[in-house]
């Protein structure tokens, strides 16, 4: 299980290669929000999101030997491409399992990192385990988990330490901080980090409609699984259920979750796009659209959110700049 | 005359202002570049550009009294934006003289940053001089020039002691520093900066096809003119001349100057959306596209350019993302 010791030692391991995003704002912004509104933008982070934290904290704590057979992950993006990125960072083998309608950058990106990509057929019910269970016996490869993975906790976690001194320096004690969440590992790994750090800042998950898993669970008290598991343009945080290790410290430590709708998500790319001139893909404006549109729903006079990715391709981006620029 | 004893008072007096941009980069660009390239995104900075620099610097330098009457500007947009918010910040007046055909988003940002907009005619001739004249005498306002201005010319070199600090801190200390060019604020002052605190980067300035009146004038020894004053989508940089006060520093201590298309800084600004996560505007790509497209041109195993802007309207930027993005 992941604690505030691990994150430290991912930071430690993760300097000087993973970079420490700023805290941006807008005066636009808070006032659209009626509050502070304060993005983390780890869509600026290497491969445009904050994944390579987790994978190069994850392929750092390895092993050397182990490591040096390789590793492998299942990803429709982002993992992937911070998963390969830490291989070829340590001169290793990496092979991703990726499904075939995963956004096209994404793909290219993840090969271009020089993994080995293997695409499945998400639709028509093709098994990515027993594919990736083939390759990974025959290889000897270590599988590097999305979230529900302790050493991808930490390394998601260091984001949650620059959020707590990055808050405490712009004079933020006391907020919602608003985390994009897919299966909760960049969620619970940034409460875990503000427990220790920064205590009067609440991590709150926010989902897109439809794939409301971890709000709902966080409701029943148990893990709940999403009807459907594609059909979003928000497919950075499209996963079927919190994790396993991720909804006990979600459980533990976040705020009720917060559901933002696929338009609210589009708008909010618009809005970074003029007012933080940042790029952000469709699921990682998911906290900042609820920052934005659902401040009914927050407490505070300041709010924090993570911009959490920026892989978006080209139409997908021009279409929230056509729906919500004048 | 601007001398780094200013430009470090200026960095002390805007120090809790104006961001410390970070230094980006991606392997991708590198590829692309045929050697590192290390990017100062200013368009992460307050009011989108760089010039907030320059205007916090200018505003906070005047004497209190003087201050409390007023600032006035004249600007087609960045520079407005960056007195327009250093003077709310000290709860004064500013006035702003735009012409009529600045991008909206420029326009319509100034005015709600709270400055008053006065907009005149470019093409029709209309003396943009009598009209300011006018307004300063009748209010007692400060003009606050956009660049040939010493204390304006010290805040956009705290970009420069940055940037010095940070190419150390990547392991550079030898390369080309390409910098958007337009009367040579920033390139001034970037350049002694440079000379004090990094000697071995040497400052250069980028400038659009048929403005490249600064490339011109480093050339002939002379202040050199441009033939047209508009025309370009790199509206943020087209100036008549190199200023009486940047020139002289420039000949001093820059390289020679590049000369870029609008079609290169168009295919920048779609390299930067794919790969930074960045939204540039055309003027603010020309850097990033010498950097690219004319490295036959560069010295070095690194090149460091600015992003000096992000103040775009979306239908332009959706011209760059369509014409280069497949």
């Amino acid at each position: 299980m992941t604690n505030i010791t691990m994150i430290r030692a991912a930071a430690e391991r993760i300097k000087g290669h993973a970079r420490r995003t700023p805290l941006l704002s807008s005066p636009f912004l808070d006032e659209i929000a009626g509050r502070r509104v304060l993005v983390k933008p780890e869509c600026l982070q290497h491969t445009g999101s904050f994944k390579y934290r987790g994978g190069r904290s994850a392929v750092s704590a390895l092993d050397p030997e182990v490591r040096a057979r390789g590793v492998i992950a299942f990803s429709s993006g982002n993992h992937a491409q911070g998963v390969a990125l830490a291989a070829k960072e340590f001169g290793i083998p990496a092979v991703i399992i990726m499904p075939a309608d995963a956004p096209r950058l994404k793909i290219e990106n993840t090969r271009a990192i020089g993994a080995e990509v293997v695409l499945y057929d998400r639709a028509g019910g093709e098994s990515r385990e027993a594919l990736g269970d083939a390759i990974t016996a025959e290889r000897g490869l270590t599988l590097i988990k999305p979230y529900d993975e302790p050493q991808v906790i930490a390394g998601q976690g260091t984001t949650g330490l620059e959020i707590a001194a990055q808050a405490q320096e712009a004079g933020v004690d006391s907020a919602d901080v608003l985390v994009c969440c897919g299966g909760g590992g960049l969620t619970s790994g940034i409460a875990l980090a503000l427990e220790a750090d920064a205590p009067g800042l609440r991590p709150r998950p926010v989902e897109p409609e439809g794939f409301d898993d971890v709000t709902r669970s966080l409701i029943s008290g148990h893990i709940e699984t999403n009807n459907q598991q594609s059909g979003s343009l928000c497919d950075a945080i499209l996963t079927p259920s919190p994790g396993q290790i991720t909804f006990p410290v979600m459980q533990r430590l976040c705020g009720p979750g917060l559901v933002v709708t696929e338009d609210e998500c589009l708008h909010a790319m618009a809005l970074a796009f003029q007012r933080l001139k940042l790029v952000a893909e469709p699921g990682g404006a998911a906290a900042l659209a609820a920052a934005l549109f659902h401040g009914d729903e927050i407490e505070g006079n300041a709010v924090i959110c993570t911009i959490s990715g920026g892989n978006v391709d080209a139409d997908v981006f021009q279409m929230a700049l056509n729906r919500f620029e004048g």
